[in-house]
């Protein structure tokens, strides 16, 4: 006799995460999961970028915290369609509530949507979105040892920005060990010293989220001959 | 009929923290549980509070961090009686890792014990590990606005350090802004602005936690003459 046997079974947020990442490769939106400790400028970065955007990617928000709409207010204030989600004390985000706050964006109207997640380097790693990409954000006043405490987060970056970067000096942040302690669990992502007080380095940032979203568009484009 | 009604269960975890804190009491140890987010300076701080105590008050120090043995190493390299604790990947130090880790501290020749949880804004608050006080370590760089993102872990302190304070106007952090954020969940916690960097503000820190100590161990003489 044969017993059927399942090899696979998906988590209830791994199927909902498959489902928002279908709608949104339908509407051609491109996703960017955000993840970073509390305080190293995950707004920032999100408001830095939209002002660097060209007009022509249009942009949306989704803000997650335990509590408060500060992030949201202020990123409402740029004109840039946002929805918060309070967690109520929880750890991180997850599937169902994305698929909750994109019904309540003009999700149809864009081309980028940025997920600014829970402030946390353990718990968002472990909950997939449906987001096209994973971007960890580190900042020079946590220090350089991060990458080595927290690998999990940092093994699953698509990319990794390092933020407050004017302070690397300040915060006697040895660059190349910070280097190092990713390059022993994610060899491939590519590393963006940024400021989003002085500008520096977020041109590079930029142009390689836009050479991303361009690819995505592409693929889109060629499944839709299909 | 009457049917017997349990009011409180305890979670496995609080029954160990509270078996914990017999130990911990009968020993005459008073424990410190220190939470921050990463690199809000949680090392630093224990380094700083070890350099300061009197000689009379023994330390020991518990490490916890998803990997590595950065921070013991550190404490170690001070002399100080140190165990690290590899979540492997867990988001918070729970009761029954101290249970494991104290027994690997000489506890008996101790006065002190401060546990350095891991580095998480959010999961430590709710797992009790049997100290006496809670510790909260915010920082600078941070921003003002955590009490209001992560009002759970400041409810709980007992008392609230704003470490790398030698840079408010770096940050342009509004410290009353902060202040009225920890007043909303919590006004009756002492907030100590200092810096592990210039030293300053670690006395009053200092003193507020010996005096602390100082009341536990009377506490204990007067239990012992009972």
């Amino acid at each position: 006799m044969n017993l059927p046997i399942v090899k696979q079974i998906l988590s209830a947020n791994d199927l909902v995460a498959r489902e928002n990442r279908a709608t949104f490769d339908e509407l051609g939106v491109f996703v960017v999961n955000v993840m970073a400790s509390p305080g190293a400028g995950k707004t920032s970065v999100i408001l830095a970028t939209a002002e660097r955007l060209p007009r022509q990617v249009r942009l949306g928000v989704i803000e997650g915290d335990l509590a408060s709409s500060l992030d949201a207010d202020k990123v409402a204030a740029c004109g840039i369609p946002v929805t918060q989600i309070n967690t109520g004390g929880g750890c991180h985000l997850d599937a169902p509530m994305i698929r909750t706050a994109t019904a309540q964006l003009p999700v149809r109207d864009l081309d980028l949507l940025l997920i600014e997640n829970v402030g946390n380097l353990v718990c968002p790693a472990d909950f997939a979105l449906g987001a096209n990409l994973a971007l960890v954000i580190a900042s020079a006043p946590e220090g350089h040892d991060k990458p080595y405490k927290y690998p999990g987060i940092f093994a699953q970056a698509d990319a990794i920005l390092l933020n407050k970067s004017d302070l690397l000096a300040v915060f006697d942040f040895d660059f190349d060990f910070f280097q190092r302690g990713i390059a022993m669990v994610n060899p491939d992502a590519p590393i963006f010293p940024v400021s989003c007080k002085t500008g520096a380095g977020l041109d590079a940032w930029l142009a390689w989220l836009l050479e991303k979203q361009k690819a995505f568009r592409e693929d889109e484009r060629q499944a839709a001959r299909i």
